[in-house]
């Protein structure tokens, strides 16, 4: 199932002499922690995404920013390429390690710094996990905003990296709208500060470009996330419906009546099944589909959202509308949905989780799409969505020991995402293009376009050693893909048609 | 009073056959409105910052986007800078003529295209005026929310280009947190579309890279921009101190219980007074501060933290906590402020608007630090600002036809940002850098950051032919300027007492 890292790279590799790499490495950092024996390697040949693998030549685990920076620069002389890792939970490949590169895992850069309940900040290194910053802030009152449902595990660097979003995102905003400042090296060992504690930072807005930038502009090293006080109450209210469509409409009405939900979710019958098989969540295994509307604020507001809300879902035709009744119920609500994926995953033995945005008005036509999709191509698609956030996630369910499964789960992934971008919608909402996506962005993107990233890559990383491959492909490779731009539903509609 | 452009670039100047450029520019454009005499060109020559005055080489009014594109490709065969103009309403320069370049006003393209409740946006062309968006949107219960004080005359382009914010900004963000997509041309007329109207854009962040980037990067042609839904009700209270700092401490006090306002605004003494007898707002005119802190949500939500807030202002030393008792006096309350840079110019000829940002917590240091460098240079100060964001706006008020007070207007303004950096801020908060601080650019970033933003330029215009000379300083210059970097507080403090 191995796909090899030429494939990714578009062009001829570097061939880097490992033993003499390995030589220079520690007498150079004798105190960095190497991973070079192939057993060991093993564990790193992937990250979430993990059709995708490949053995990296070696793997650091440094601790210290100054052993980075060394490493970073000697890289740079020797003209190795460098792939950084959080916790490797990301599901786009965008950690997939290269077989003539180093794997940097930045996983023991894992303390809070700083908690600072008066400029509602945290400061901390990029290994610290998602969760644990919400709960250091907690005894102040105060979280952190994204929740990805990887939150447990992931790392706040990888996150940056990915741009990462959550069930909350609808309300509080992606990692972007999330941060404050970073601090990063550059491939030449520069150390650099984006953002500032303060409202505006002049120039241009690097912590925006670099934030979802992949791992190709520089490595994270430390990490200023707002902080947001807790709601005083969270409501969840569970609707079910007899067909999808419905769902999909009762959502656009609750945003059109200026209702901004915590979080707004929707999950198909078979992820449904799937869910409340895993984790007993007591959601309705014999409807079409769900939706599950979080309210949060203060007690009025929250009340007087909830009778409005249920009223939308009734009217948009929902078999029933069901409030959480306690704490216990909402959490369990939600465990449903966050542990879709794995649940889904017990359904077969492989799947890819794909990752597109539309404008939310396109839910129906994009789901039956899928719909077709799936049975053109005999595979079954699970659906689990933010579904306010117009951000889908089809589970798509494959067998890589069936030959040709695993390649047509790709082609009916990256259909899913052209379809996206035909309704005028984007290849990715929170987990990055990474080596996944990469034929896709020449979908979304023009010549120009696509240019335009290169030569911001080149500014940060001229001789295009952080992380090639993944992200933003070569104009070559639009060029073998078909060059395929169907930008912002410019591609004729009888096509679409026919799925 | 009039500052050379030759001092701002930098550099050099080309030498731009007059005669030539425009006899090409009509043969290419025979439809395109041209400003060539040098009467006509007179109420080009300055933008919201009129201390600094340049009269333009032409001035061009399109109407079309094809007409921009051709006239970008012409000034790039040819070599010609340009300079992009909306209203002209900005404070800090950016829009400064060159003697040498074109003018590219904007206003021109002034329709509404979209507006769309159910996708909660509107897409419009860049010489729309802000308050226009919300009075399109407003049949529909939705607005547009960053509110510069300009609001009535600054169009959205101009916006896009300097990051504007507003007294809202606080809760809702600056203009960057309310895009969802522009479309630009580069210098080479390259139409690219940058953001998406789904939830995220792959590849790299450019919406946010562009936004806040001065002109220098690219032409805004079309911006969309996301609606929210009006809040229900908004309350404000003014309070009134007999010192600045207990002011100042009633806002750390207000953002630590966890209270987000949609507007935390202070203004001292002096402020006060030229407000009050311009608007006839009904301010305190004896008081050493006041503070408007305006509440907006669902009734019972904002009549709780209105009683919260106004607890918390009188633990911090308020003398009185007024509640605008009907929405006329909330509009009066806020009329003054909003009028509080012309009050503050009937007091005198000339005045500088600073714009900087500093941790809330610095308030009382930075406050006496702006008293002592008025006292020391002799010119008066008054203080208006964003206080919930840490975002201070200085008036510096001075007499450009008595010798000197201009120049020495120019440090205490220089003194003021050097401050903001020192104590961990920034040079900016919503008016962008333009002209005016580009000196202090030296002061925010060091070599290697500065560096990168001229990489990045050169990534959209190699040949650096948009609005040269603002916003980025060259190296060069920083180095005459003796190169004080005192990155995040690293100036040392015993330097910092003196003030």
């Amino acid at each position: 199932m191995n796909i090899l890292y030429d494939s990714v790279l578009d062009g001829p590799l570097p061939n880097v002499d490992k033993a003499a790499l390995l030589a220079a490495l520690r007498a150079a950092l004798p105190d960095l922690a190497i991973v070079h024996r192939s057993e060991d390697l093993k564990p790193y040949e992937c990250d979430g995404l993990s059709a995708y693998r490949t053995m990296p030549l070696l793997v650091v685990l440094p601790e210290r920013m100054e052993q980075v920076q060394t490493l970073l620069r000697l890289c740079h002389q020797r003209g190795v390429p460098v792939v950084a890792r959080g916790a490797g939970t990301g599901l786009s490949g965008g950690a997939l390690p290269l077989s003539q590169g180093i794997l940097l895992v930045m996983a023991r850069f894992n303390r809070i710094l700083e908690i600072n309940p008066q400029g509602r900040y945290a400061r901390v290194q990029p290994g610290v996990r998602n969760l644990a910053i919400s709960q250091a802030a907690a005894p102040h009152g105060l979280y952190y905003a994204p929740d990805p449902s990887s939150q447990i595990a992931c790392s706040i660097g990888g996150n940056v990296a990915e741009n990462a979003g959550g069930v909350h995102c609808l309300k509080y905003g992606l990692t972007v709208h999330n941060l404050l400042k970073i601090e990063i090296l550059t491939i030449e060992g520069e150390q650099l500060v984006l953002g500032s504690d303060a409202l505006d930072s002049p120039g241009f807005d690097l912590l925006a470009l670099f934030t979802g930038s992949e791992g190709m502009l520089g490595i994270v090293t430390e990490v200023t996330v707002k902080l947001l006080p807790k709601p005083q109450v969270a409501r969840v209210l569970l609707a079910s419906f007899e067909n999808a469509q419905d769902a999909g409409r009762a959502v656009a009405e609750i945003i059109k009546a200026g209702i901004i939900p915590g979080g707004l979710e929707m999950m198909d019958n078979l992820a449904i099944r799937a869910a409340e098989d895993f984790i007993h969540a007591g959601y309705p295994v014999d409807a079409a589909a769900i939706l599950l509307c979080e309210l949060d604020g203060v007690e009025a507001d929250v009340q007087e959202d909830c009778e409005r809300v249920e009223a939308l879902l009734m009217a948009a035709g929902a078999r029933e509308v069901r409030l959480a009744c306690d704490e216990a119920e909402r959490m369990r609500f939600w465990a449903g949905r966050k542990n879709a994926f794995p649940a889904v995953g017990r359904l077969s033995p492989d799947y890819y989780c794909m990752d597109g945005t539309i404008p939310r008005r396109e839910l129906p036509r994009v789901l039956q799409g899928i719909q077709a999709l799936s049975g053109a191509f005999g595979l079954r698609v699970a659906n689990v969505f933010h579904a306010g956030d117009g951000n889908l996630h089809p589970l798509i369910l494959f067998d890589a020991n069936l030959p040709g499964e695993l390649e047509r789960a790709e082609v009916v992934g990256g259909k899913i995402l052209e379809l996206c971008v035909a309704v005028g919608g984007s290849i990715t909402g929170e987990h990055g293009v990474g080596r996944e996506k990469i034929n896709q962005m020449c979908a979304q993107f023009n010549r120009d376009e696509i240019s335009l990233f290169h030569a911001i890559k080149a500014a940060f990383d001229p001789l295009g050693l952080l992380n090639p491959g993944k992200n933003i492909p070569t104009l070559q490779r639009c060029a073998e893909f078909g060059a395929l731009h169907v930008h912002h539903g410019q591609l004729p509609f009888p096509d679409l048609e026919r799925f």
